[in-house]
């Protein structure tokens, strides 16, 4: 079960840090890649920000298109994370390659993957100095989707036993999203104040 | 112990998406904020970015100062991390509040964090299009630190019991950086040729 993500809470997908999939349609071409360099932009509208290499087959598609999804894999697909990460869609269909099974998204024309916890669907606010200079791409979020399951009312919900999300390192290695913890002020050293009296 | 890191592994101190701890300074004051929205750019010369509101003493003395270090903190400042980004250093210094202490930085004025596991200290390429418009800063790290019982060679040692990185979602609750794995192509679905033979 798939459930629309409010999009002022849609940053929250991306606040953690996870690695993404990158996927992006145009014409009768789609590809996907691995991507840890993303990070939420701003709140509202929601606006996020990845790099994108210019010598890969997204950098073409996506340029193209102005559209692409964020897709947030679960651990499961930590292999596919890195192998698609480490070839070009240029040498072949990756989706048929590794055997990714997709799903249509609402408001743009690049697939999501399925065995994922999250999806942002995104549209490019060109800005051609970041993008030729940095490889840097702006984009608004125009729709955001999670199974409830995962995420609910702004929150992960991993600690149910929920696959969680990945963070890549190098190399093959990542890291799991970890364990859940709340901080509270009363865990601060006491104002100097206390100390005075 | 500190060692310098290899400027170009600094991003990897970054690339797993924990949240960060900005500090800055310009003239007499000085601060620290929090930021989950800071990513690598580029790995040679390395460069990140990260969002810094235009409210905030830290872009006052960033703007200043054209410096910054990204400090990354371990899960016993996780309170100070929650309590950082909720108070303004213009109404108090944050590092006497919360009872900080700090060590120099070799190539920036900004002091850098003790109780975190790995440092960058940054210089800002002006891009004030991005600045203006997004709140986005990108820099250039000139020097990098870590403890090498945390970080050496390009990689973390939390699994050694080490502590671990944090990374925010929202209204004082984190996750812990979890368990680190790796992923091999052996673990991919066999291509689809193998099913034909």
């Amino acid at each position: 079960m798939r459930q629309a993500v409010d999009l002022k809470k849609a940053y929250r997908l991306l606040n953690h840090g996870p690695t993404v999939l990158v996927s992006s349609a145009y014409g009768d071409q789609r590809n996907v890649m691995a991507a840890a360099w993303s990070m939420p932009l701003d709140f509202d509208p929601p606006k996020i920000t990845v790099v994108i290499d210019k010598n890969t087959l997204t950098r073409e598609l996506v340029e193209a298109s102005g559209e692409f999804a964020l897709n947030i894999p679960a651990r499961a697909l930590a292999a596919v994370t890195e192998a698609v990460g480490n070839r070009s869609g240029r040498d072949g269909d990756k989706f048929a390659e590794f055997s990714l099974t997709t799903f249509e998204a609402e408001k743009i024309g690049a697939p999501l993957l399925d065995g994922c916890v999250g999806w942002l669907e995104c549209k490019v606010i060109e800005e051609r100095r970041n993008q030729d200079k940095y490889d840097l791409f702006i984009a608004e979020v125009v729709a955001a989707w999670a199974d409830p399951c995962d995420f609910s009312n702004g929150h992960w919900h991993f600690e149910s036993g929920r696959p969680r999300s990945i963070h890549y390192v190098a190399g093959g290695t990542f890291f799991e999203t970890g364990e859940a913890f709340s901080v509270k002020e009363v865990n601060l050293p006491p104002p100097a104040a206390a100390f005075v009296d």
